[in-house]
């Protein structure tokens, strides 16, 4: 995309193995959209901690952190926030003059869209998987008050610990529940005959959501959205936890408008 | 200025205590004029150190190197071209894989302008000044084989030692000469009535080369060019030596057309 740079702008960087273009033209589109005189640019760092010190010394206003270094960066941080150590891993690094301050917007957008589709905290959920969304999810679920969580993962090395530490059941099958979340890649290209849940279970649910951004619509929220069930898809997840780092880079929190023109700009060329 | 950002775009940055435009302006709108998939983005750095590192880990394709860095830089570097090492001083740095060369376009910059206005190499030359452009513009003219050089500089202290280590003559005041070059800041705004030689020495040169780049046109300038001498103006050399810092960086030499049009955007809101 087009964008303006003088000498003033200030610089934000996305760290990743293999970086993709949707950070680079939703971040760049929010500054343009705002006014707010940033540049973007996405790195695959040869050296962690080399591409940390350099947002320290050049300076770089903040970084969206990636696979494979979310967890790997906490320790070259100032600060992490609670939710994010909680989990370990930080996805958004914010340099207020020199002080490198660690954030988790997944957990953050993952709430406000559970929030917002107005699920009601006793009711059931059954997240599956025990990766790191899994963990962000499951550890934002608790914190917003979830009592009746059930981690579903095959792997019960990793999904008896994760469910244990918040209080959580563990299946080693997904399980009926109001709310269904897919926080395995199950679904995700090119597996997009993969469905998480059981239809029957997809069928009975009360509310769907996807971490699942590509395809756009995978069979679960196609599944559920076929019958009507309120349902965030992937991409929901992947636009706001991108629009809450540009609220942390900047302080400015972009109206609905703002967010929707975002998405389309981005799905534009996708 | 507008430009094209995509996750395959390359980074140049500057590293400079107090960045300007020109830089930003002239080096973007090579990368469009070219079709090179770069952005340059101007840094004051907080700790250069940390700033190097991330030139190196992030990684960024290279660096412009400004006061008050030129010499601290170069223990940083993984290697140094000899006509940087020889005035120590490195205004520009090239990330080959990791592998970090210091350059000094000033100095071949220079050099090509000399040779451009056609001085013979026997001609006398007269230059004055013993801060980091003297350095750059003697040392060059000695490597560019000129063998009759006097450097003008009051201060015997950084005078003296700079000409003998070129085998030129020193003198505490500025002398007649066929190349009249001012190293020094005399002209320069606000000293815009500012003269490094005499009336007379400069109505009897036969090429002048300025250094200073703005006012665009020093009195040396105005005066020289009056009297139709054939003359470089400091505006010249600030855009040849960024455009042979493009050129390290991408290895394209732009056409004489480019330049000028670069040279014509960068003034045409300076």
């Amino acid at each position: 995309m087009r964008l303006t740079l003088t000498k003033d702008t200030q610089l934000c960087v996305s760290l990743a193995a293999r970086p993709g273009n949707t950070g680079t033209r939703l971040q760049n589109f929010l500054y343009r959209a705002t006014g707010a005189d940033l540049v973007y640019k996405a790195f695959a760092p040869t050296d962690l901690a080399q591409a940390v010190a350099g947002i320290r010394g050049l300076p770089i206003r903040g970084a969206a952190v990636s696979m494979p270094y979310k967890s790997d960066v906490i320790p070259m941080l100032d600060h992490v926030a609670p939710s994010a150590a909680r989990i370990g891993a930080v996805n958004t690094i914010v340099n207020d003059a020199g002080v490198l301050t660690g954030h988790n917007t997944d957990v953050t957008a993952v709430q406000a869209l559970v929030a917002g589709l107005g699920v009601p905290r006793a009711a059931t959920v059954c997240v599956t998987g025990s990766g790191g969304m899994a963990r962000a999810i499951v550890s934002g679920l608790h914190d917003s008050g979830f009592t009746s969580v059930t981690v579903a993962a095959r792997t019960e090395a990793t999904g008896r610990p994760l469910a244990e530490r918040h209080g959580c059941a563990w299946s080693p099958v997904p399980v009926a529940a109001e709310l269904l979340v897919n926080a395995t890649p199950v679904g995700m290209e090119p597996d997009q005959d993969g469905l998480p849940f059981t239809p029957a279970q997809v069928d009975t649910a009360g509310y769907v959501l996807e971490s699942v951004a590509y395809p756009l619509e995978t069979r679960l929220v196609r599944l559920a959205r076929q019958q009507g069930t309120p349902t965030v898809d992937g991409f929901q997840v992947t636009v706001l936890q991108s629009v809450e780092q540009f609220t942390l880079y900047t302080g400015i929190v972009p109206g609905a408008e703002i967010i929707t023109a975002a998405r389309e700009f981005v799905l534009s060329r996708a």
